[in-house]
């Protein structure tokens, strides 16, 4: 590849589309590239109604040593896809949001502007705080789960062991209480603004038995154990008038076999009520249903009956009706920002009855009308681009373009192939161009608005937490943080990860255990590193606003760059296990050189320019990484 | 790449999955690949209901050097997709319908089986003849375009003058009479008989003004210059009675000013009649009328109105009503065998008004409705696999995948970037790797059982004859002619290519010249190369039910084989300018050697075992083209 095609970028940023898109309006589209690139010309390939334009750029204005084509686009429709070709001597060059080519590019990777899209904007500058709220911070020991209170199906209320092998859930695990609350949390804020973060991200709250609550009773209560609906209704003043988000976790796929309407177990329910006992009952078509009173649980668990949306009155509950559970908790006194649908990529799929596409549609309108500015978060952890167009989902939890080769490129297996006895032997591992075909491949097929809307995760609730892995590089993992917090898009810590909170690497419970509030790691290192990334986020117009551009994918050294016009910074990440030099073309993004000699986080950073301009030589030690402001060229 | 990579395969035909899926049902899956190959263990990679399923395939029978992987796979949805996962040693390698990969993919080029899909089977047997019929032949010259019948906003009727520079449409064009009609169709099936196609595309014959049609002014009658509606009753039953198809064209985008319902031009109809000159008649909504009776017209041309399917009442006319306009001639006496739709790209999108992905849905029932075999059939250039999923078009004239990529390969420029002044001057051509992938980029997306509705074409009322370049080398035109009729689905044959007809390369006149009927074409060598083609895609079954794999594809070399597991045949074309030798693995397709020391074609085969095995070594001539048939591995 020719050196100057590096320099090749557009995005959806104000830099490069302006104004905002209005259907019915027109907007000036950029491209930039080195000012002495051998660029001819540079063709706007639009799409209007399906038929194919080409029309030529006019060159602009240089700045720092680029020059930025311009052409004026109208926005006559819903969805205005576009590409960019750029003629060199007798060569033609594509470039879609994946990057250069020279072969004619299909409509895949298209930049694409949506129209009158109602962006939640917030979300591209905020830091997630994920926190497991029974695992967190125990507020009041007076509302703590007792002993044996659990006796449905055999569950019994455990005290946390954390030698103990963890039980299955149906075996009557997920009943290890700690105690944590809302009031724990709302206790923590000071806690929470002191390490930086400004938007909670609570696994469920709502009533039911196990600690993780995915099993829910009852939609319209918190749980007693967390402090019932006051609670939340505190906390969630307490955290707005701090200037923090909030946003809830809920499964409308499935309830839990306890739950009113199911109520196999009738815990807290009479038999009469629930549809399991009761064919007669309302609520016997929220469900599936079939021989001998068999019915279809999520993952074929029987605590988890799963939900049938071929119920109209189903969908009032849950989202169309004037107080239906997903409207109910976005109003006062509650008032939060957004939802987390659980396991969302199988959500209202069920064989032949496929309704995903049509109630996603329904589902964002009716919070869009509570909340215009709610969140709208999606459990999947694969490719999922076809939620991904701005009439469904805002983003999913980005496992498949952030976690997955994150934590693989740090040097694990893949999080799903793992998971495959026939997979799971296979060696860890990704190489930094793989990482960015990873990464590009999921934002590649959306629109850029939506690449803001990431959720961008290392660990969760879900996954061993990255730092107890003993294989794994101490320096490497704050490497893939930085990368993690660079991306576009919203990072999440998750819960005790700045305090190095112990944990197990085989098993769910192994990525939950508590807080430990009676250590001293908020003067530690790992506390000082992800205030510090937390700071750098919040603070720097290019990590919450700007472009993003890898600068280097080879071997094992992988360079990421955010920017805006006048401010670079870049990760610098190796896995490698050796030291060496590599060339990292900081002109690209308008910049001469690192701003000195050492990182953003102290840490010694060789280099020297190249002798042929463009950028700079940088020493990268072994398992390393560096986080670097630049100095700008003129 | 490793070379036992190259024999990875499957496909969606029967071979490699059993039965036909239905829902509800379950099907045998398989992949095949050398059977000495370093394979560990295959994996089935499938998404039932959204969620991943990774289970591992059973290493089955081995067959002509091929062992074939197997697993069932429960049809439990409409659309269901999958990849493999091949495991050898610590390496894992992704294969999707573009290929062996080391990244993981995302689910763009899934396989995807279509549960109860309603294929037109005949399609992918099928050999295309298109006529434009007012050039094919003049069997009835009583029914001929009398001189200055046309006065229309200036239209003359012009006889034939292909030395004169051709008029465009708005000053009178596309009015260059030469007689031909249906009944000389009609006429000249013993022809078409004895050239082997097996259906017939005709463009439109609807009443319009011009010679090409598409300005229909009634879309309820044939025109009577081509023998009225009699005349197409007569040629479908004689058609039918030779075991033909037959196939009609009609732009439901827009009509002619001169149609009944628009009436513009008043040259049929009574000023009252239309919509343009009374705005209280009931066929006003069908259009777009703007301030000062303004209208839009398709590409801006007044003389074609472009339809607004807001209206429901022309939705009934069109295609829902029980006599609408696509039923009616689906029925007897007609009883068409499928609608080629006219620029179907930009069908039903105007602005804000984007009703495209709910009318095809709607059409494709109403036609199905009718002829459950009928084919649907859309004019778009580009990438269109958002249509091509099932449930709307059956196939794009294919020029993306195929009459795009295989013109550029023979040496001219791209179709569409010629048509750019800032893109016509660079040079023409395309690497067989390029040429690879753009063929794989569109079938990529598809179900392969929409690949095997492809209609695969070079030549079209719309663009020159390829046979007309000069620039361009005769065997390398053979070489990608064996190509197209090679790609999986229907080759088309534009009417003339066959005799070589003349015309110019820069009006859509130049490829509207008449068939020479006076001159002996049918004993030259070019009629003889198409029968023999055409014959062979009929005869074999490895071109109408069989795989197809690219053996080769490296510089200006490219070898496509097609194949059962009893029979391969291989299309070896070079467009390099020197002579040199090329690896054919044959052995990936289950092969030992060419049959013989001649093509099938009579032209000289120059080949040797390769010494570790896997297939020959062949000696390509410079710009040159084989055909051969190969002698199966035991």
């Amino acid at each position: 590849m020719e050196h100057w095609l590096e320099s090749v970028y557009s995005d959806g940023t104000e830099e490069f589309v302006s104004p905002a898109p209005r259907l019915g309006g027109s907007v000036t589209v950029r491209l930039r590239v080195y000012a002495d690139a051998p660029v001819d010309r540079v063709i706007l390939r639009s799409l209007p109604n399906g038929a194919e334009q080409l029309r030529e750029m006019t060159r602009g204005p240089v700045c720092r040593g680029l020059v930025y084509y311009e052409a004026a686009l109208r926005i006559n429709e819903p969805r205005v896809p576009y590409q960019f070709y750029l003629v060199s001597g007798s060569r033609v060059y594509f470039y879609t949001q994946t990057g250069v080519s020279e072969l004619l590019p299909d409509d895949t990777h298209d930049f694409v502007l949506l129209a009158d899209y109602a962006q939640p904007a917030w979300v591209k500058e905020a830091v997630f705080y994920q926190i497991f709220p029974e695992r967190f911070c125990n507020g009041d020991p007076a509302n703590d789960v007792r002993d044996g209170e659990y006796s449905l199906r055999g569950f019994r209320a455990r005290h946390m062991d954390w030698d103990a092998e963890p039980l299955p859930y149906r075996e009557g695990g997920c009943l290890d209480f700690y105690g944590g609350d809302l009031e724990g949390i709302r206790q923590k804020i000071p806690y929470l603004k002191e390490l930086g973060v400004t938007a909670l991200y609570l696994n469920p709250i709502f009533t039911a038995p196990s600690v993780h609550k995915y099993d829910c009773v009852d939609y319209f209560h918190v749980d007693p154990h967390l402090g019932g609906d006051e609670a939340l209704a505190r906390l969630s003043e307490t955290l707005h008038a701090a200037g923090m988000r909030l946003i809830l976790d809920i499964s409308i796929n499935h309830t839990g076999s306890a739950h009113r309407w199911f109520n196999r177990d009738c815990l807290w329910f009479d038999q009469g009520e629930g549809a399991y006992h009761n064919p007669q009952s309302p609520e016997r078509g929220y469900y599936f249903f079939g021989p001998e009173n068999s019915y279809r649980g999520w993952w074929g668990l029987p605590e988890l009956p799963v939900l049938n949306y071929s119920s109209q009155a189903l969908r009032d509950v849950i989202y169309r009706g004037r107080d239906a559970v997903l409207r109910k908790w976005l109003r006062p006194p509650y008032s939060i920002d957004g939802w987390r649908f659980d396991v969302a990529d199988v959500f209202a799929r069920c064989d032949e009855l496929q309704l995903a596409h049509t109630l996603w549609p329904e589902i964002r309108a009716a919070i869009r009308a509570e909340n215009p500015q709610a969140y709208i978060l999606a459990e999947d952890w694969g490719d999922c681009a076809q939620y991904l167009q701005g009439g469904e989902w805002d983003a999913p939890m980005n496992y498949w373009g952030c976690a997955r080769p994150l934590r693989q490129f740090a040097g694990q297996r893949d999080l799903f192939m793992e998971r495959s006895p026939a997979l799971a032997a296979l060696p860890g591992g990704l190489s930094a161009p793989a990482l960015k075909a990873r990464v590009l491949q999921h934002l590649g097929k959306l629109p850029f608005a939506l690449w803001e809307n990431q959720f961008n995760l290392l660990d969760s609730h879900d996954v061993s937490r990255l730092h107890n892995d003993p294989a794994l590089r101490p320096e490497v993992l704050e490497g893939v943080a930085m990368l993690q917090f660079l991306l576009i898009g919203a990072p999440s810590l998750y819960y005790g990860d700045e305090a190095g909170v112990g944990g197990s690497l085989g098993s769910n419970e192994g990525c939950r255990w508590p807080m430990p509030w009676d250590s001293d790691f908020q003067q530690g290192p790992r506390f000082r590193f992800y205030r510090r990334l937390i700071a750098l986020k919040r603070q720097r117009e290019a990590l919450r606003r700007g472009g993003m551009q890898f600068l280097l994918a080879e071997g094992g050294v992988a360079a990421l760059a955010r920017f805006t016009r006048d401010e670079v910074l870049v990760a610098l990440v190796s896995t490698e296990a050796s030291a060496r030099s590599v060339r990292l073309p900081l002109a690209a993004v308008g910049a001469a050189a690192p701003a000195g000699g050492t990182d953003l986080f102290g840490r010694a950073l060789d280099w020297r320019p190249l002798p042929e301009g463009k950028g700079v030589l940088v020493s990268v030690p072994a398992h390393s990484a560096r986080l670097f402001d630049c100095r700008m060229l003129a």
